[in-house]
């Protein structure tokens, strides 16, 4: 998520924009987003429709980032309980750092109260996407109702994205992982 | 909530102001408030230092009403079990109303990102009552670590309102009933 002198204004715009997004919530700015990227508001508009468009953007490019984050470096060798755990330790070690302020795509999702924004319906898809890995997880291992078991494990995601986002949690005590872990144990997982 | 057109220019920007920052999010400015409320910037500037303190008194003054939907009835004879559970099911049917948008406290943290702001000082407090009363009944009902369930329990409640008012869960079906149940009898909670 680095962004050089080089990098070109489009991406210069993302990383700002995904950056300051996250930061400062989705009502900042055109004009900060553009001093911030170091490019003109004519060229912005140039690149992109508008900010909205521009903030589902930004999200789209993070995910790559994001998703990587989130999977264990030794997938294939892992249990699917492993995996699963590995997404709340990532969780867990994210949320102890002074810039965390919670998941990006709940906080767009949260903030924008518009379920057909576009940017919503990035940050929607991201979500689903992890659901999405958990229940075939949650199948591998054996769960009784993976799908139910996925849902759970995202409530527990979120809720604890957004309660150490907004530091009204920590969660550097395993919390996390020993809530998924007894949640993995009550739907009967491997 | 409801307010007349007797009720006191302070009354009647705090319900406009619960309603279109529950509604809009904590960015809807002043103008659009004081014109709902009918009240001048003037007047509302003689009854607030700012458009942050009525944000925190709003969400004060919705309190007791937030906290009395989540008390069950006949909380006296109900089960510590009971009591929790009441809890969720009335998560559970909020969510499903059409102007559901989530827990307005949580709602207020994820958006303004600043645990010092008066408006998070007081959701802040808001979300340790709730933790206190399941924390109280977890430990009446003889769950074996009563603080840690009541995180896990706060981890679903926020999760779970977090989702279903972004509209990417649906909680229809007993899902955070189910899984606050799962948590209970793990806890070996009566």
């Amino acid at each position: 998520m680095t962004t050089t002198d080089k990098a070109s204004p489009r991406d210069r715009l993302l990383d700002a924009a995904a950056q300051l997004f996250y930061r400062d919530g989705v009502s900042i700015g055109v004009e900060a987003l553009c001093k911030s990227a170091g490019v003109s508001k004519r060229s912005m508009y140039q690149l992109f429709d508008s900010k909205d468009e521009m903030l589902a953007a930004s999200l789209e490019r993070r995910r790559p980032w994001y998703e990587a984050q989130l999977t264990a470096p030794d997938a294939e060798g892992a249990t699917p309980r492993e995996r699963i755990l590995f997404v709340f330790e990532r969780l867990e070690q994210a949320s102890v750092t002074p810039e965390y302020h919670g998941c990006p795509y709940l906080a767009v999702l949260v903030e924008l109260k518009d379920v057909e924004h576009p940017a919503s319906v990035v940050a929607h898809q991201v979500k689903d996407r992890l659901e999405g890995f958990f229940r075939a997880w949650a199948e591998e291992g054996g769960a009784a109702d993976p799908a139910v078991l996925a849902r759970q494990l995202m409530l527990i995601f979120d809720g604890a994205s957004a309660r150490a986002g907004a530091r009204i949690e920590h969660l550097d005590d395993g919390l996390v992982t020993g809530t998924a872990g007894a949640l993995m144990d009550a739907a009967g997982m491997r």
